[in-house]
């Protein structure tokens, strides 16, 4: 039998080191595994299953916000890319090409998509003629590819799974409408069912995607100070619509370019949700995407497991009729300190005991995995205390992640100011910025920390920029960021 | 305002040109468009939802039969396509290959997944050590591309979508009983939802996937009498076991292969619901997963509208609340008549019209898209009615669809008379065959006809084979295929 104590030095403390802590975790606990293919993971089924989860999530809510789903060719052809000069230069060096299929060589190499702006582009033009047709709200998810340098399994694989939405629209209002809602529709996920406290803004020019106008982002707070962007949305203007030719006869008779905008998240919420909630214990997740909500274990001698098992078996019927997603483990051959152990490092929100004593007094043991809080819950109504503790749990866990986030973000007046924080408290910083590029660079150049984005509501009074000393146009928050 | 006439002279009759009639349909009811990928489609909104709907009925039943979800890398090495011999040389000549990446020439060309039986197998040799790691019970939902020299949207693309079952078993028996058990679940679904009959069946050996022991399909009819594979299940035996080195220790202590199954179905079921239920007036779903059960028209003089309008919200919100996915047209410039034809041509199942006097008599009018129908319902209770038409319908569909197959099974005791089944009726024809490749082989040469699959069941008196008149092993299915 697997001693007790056997497991939790297999995982590096996160004081010790922050990203052999994730690595050691999310193997462990059967998330992923490396692939044969050089910066490619194998999403294993407890971590696909939490991308299931997000996927439903923000699914219900695209459709909810008028969009509906389609699927575009992975292949895009070389020519594509040179009609939108920015985009081009943005993701050519990321590309993997085929140029041989079918026995032949290609008359034009074809990339895989690293996005699909210029194909879906390309079919919008061809669907797009009258005012009539507008807005068109579609969203793909899909396999994407980005040969990357250096990754880390979910925050950056060459290959991920992600959604991207696109749509067109009439004018730009529309279009920056759309921009801002999904947005927003990505906030209140993120924050909601992921738990995450998220800050949004617009990103500064040299942060932007290849061919916007604008772009916004949500970023989230990792337990080692770092930002991760969690969630983009893109207002791109005329840009695309000219490279593709997207033109429509407006209800004044005149041909105009369509309005653009795309928006996605990945696979890396995934990696979001393990840095932000885990601990030196393991994973934690948030009850709304944990996959298993609650463990339920059969305690005390073996000789009296018949007593238990009646009563165990009438309330996991209970529980499991209220909609609960709960994990049954009677193995004999495990002891309940190893189970406990376990389901604490693969992050089940709630472990539920029952022993023989329980039994005699009408209750259950109820641990918290949030804050390993122990508590006694009559046998009575168990599914709706149930129900009502995995709120709180929920609740509890995005405080938290707040408060560790309030701990963490600073401000600063001055470069050097700046700098001392980022290399020995870590976290957010928000400072002035002149709006000048340069200034950008050189914070970056002297602390690693780029501009995670400008936080829409500007201070009452602007502070100068940090780098230059000049008035400040905006504030920024910088970080070091995944 | 368009006439009411105007569409149905863009459809091309069934019988002037099937193949013609299908591609009318599929493009003039915006399921697809074509891509400049060459043989890629997109799958535009109504035909991606399609999809939707039987990757959430099959996602269920999988889960329901104990799998669960994973994800796999897009591109496989080279190197793994030699490790099982007629796996290579069955799929090598429709690879793309990639060849650059990140602005490198690769050391080792990577194909796209034409299937993913080496990529899984060797990853589960990573994971597989003990009998206690087995089953491995894995789905993936996936984008997989062979390149085509012929295609056909939906039935045949260079990419399509699809899933992919990949199952470890300590023994041959239990690998056998996966494969016959998802044979059955692509059965129950295909007939339950789609309300498509289906032959199952064993392959002969040259149909078998390449690097198989045994594989089953479930063949369907479409209504030019041409078949379509619509799933197929693969006892793989210790193939990809031997060739990925996937062995664990068993209870007794001998190193042993697992015994390897992979079952999938794809895209091409949008194809066959359009072939099996498709009409001259367009498209006909079944309500199981028709995107839209029931469109509800306002008719009558525009100046009575105000009188209808309240009535009909209230009957709308009726039936949406039952759960009936329901469409409102209450557009004032297309007329009553246009609507009609235009969700024929889409394929709802069930069309409810309500006018002034309608409102007087308490009373709707219902019309069945697959019968034409037309039934006075009254308004007490018309959610319930309506959900049982529509399994009436859905009901009526599969019988109707039985019927057809019924006419179109034939069987011939002789290569002539099967030749002359096959060019005059069409349809799938039963016929005795020795177990010889050289005879499937000249059936299929005169006949262009192909051994579907082996039904299970034989009779009780085992005819002479087609092609030689020796003594028949078996009863084939033999069809012209897409």
């Amino acid at each position: 039998m697997p001693s007790d104590k056997d497991f939790v030095k297999d995982i590096t403390p996160q004081s010790v080191d922050f990203s052999r802590w994730y690595i050691d975790c999310i193997r462990k606990a059967e998330l992923m595994d490396y692939s044969p293919v050089r910066g490619c993971i194998v999403f294993r089924p407890d971590g696909y299953e939490l991308w299931e989860r997000i996927q439903a999530g923000l699914d219900r809510r695209f459709k909810e916000t008028g969009h509906r789903n389609a699927y575009f060719p992975l292949f895009i052809p070389e020519s594509f890319f040179e009609k939108e000069k920015e985009h081009v230069e943005g993701f050519n060096p990321e590309l993997p090409w085929v140029t041989e299929a079918g026995g032949e060589k290609l008359e034009e190499r074809l990339a895989i998509r690293p996005t699909s702006e210029t194909m879906i582009g390309y079919m919008y033009a061809q669907w797009i003629k009258s005012y009539r047709d507008l807005p068109v709200l579609i969203n793909q998810w899909a396999n994407v590819v980005r040969w990357e340098k250096r990754t880390m399994p979910f925050l950056r694989t060459s290959e991920f799974l992600w959604q991207e939405g696109h749509t067109a629209h009439a004018t730009e209002e529309e279009a920056r409408e759309e921009t801002m809602r999904m947005l927003e529709v990505y906030r209140e996920f993120v924050e909601t069912e992921l738990a995450i406290p998220v800050y949004t803004g617009e990103k500064t020019p040299s942060e932007r995607f290849a061919g916007a106008v604008d772009t916004y982002s949500v970023e989230a707070m990792m337990k080692d100070g770092k930002a991760l962007q969690a969630g983009t949305s893109h207002y791109l203007g005329e840009n695309f619509a000219r490279g593709f030719d997207i033109q429509f006869l407006d209800k004044d008779n005149q041909l105009k370019y369509a309005h653009t905008t795309s928006w996605g998240v990945s696979t890396r919420l995934i990696g979001a949700l393990i840095m932000v909630h885990g601990d030196d214990r393991g994973l934690a997740f948030p009850p709304k995407v944990a996959p298993i909500q609650v463990v339920f274990i059969p305690v005390g001698p073996v000789k009296l497991r018949e007593k238990v098992m009646a009563r165990y078996d009438a309330l996991a019927a209970q529980l499991r009729a209220a909609g609960i997603r709960i994990k049954e483990d009677t193995r004999e051959e495990y002891s309940p300190g190893w189970k406990y152990n376990e389901y604490e490092m693969r992050g089940v929100p709630l472990r539920i005991e029952l022993g023989p004593r329980d039994v005699d007094n009408n209750a259950v043991v109820a641990v918290r995995r949030d804050t390993g809080e122990k508590l006694v819950l009559s046998q009575d109504n168990l599914a709706e205390q149930v129900l009502k503790l995995l709120n709180d749990i929920q609740s509890a866990m995005f405080q938290k992640a707040a408060q560790f986030r309030a701990e963490h973000s600073h401000q600063a007046a001055t470069l050097a100011e700046l700098a001392e924080i980022i290399s020995n408290k870590g976290g957010f910083v928000l400072a002035g910025w002149c709006g000048d590029a340069a200034c950008e660079k050189q914070i970056k150049d002297e602390t690693k920390a780029t501009a995670r984005n400008i936080p829409f509501d500007p201070p009452a009074q602007m502070p100068h920029c940090a780098a230059c000393g000049a008035q400040a146009k905006h504030t920024v928050w910088y970080a070091r960021a995944y």
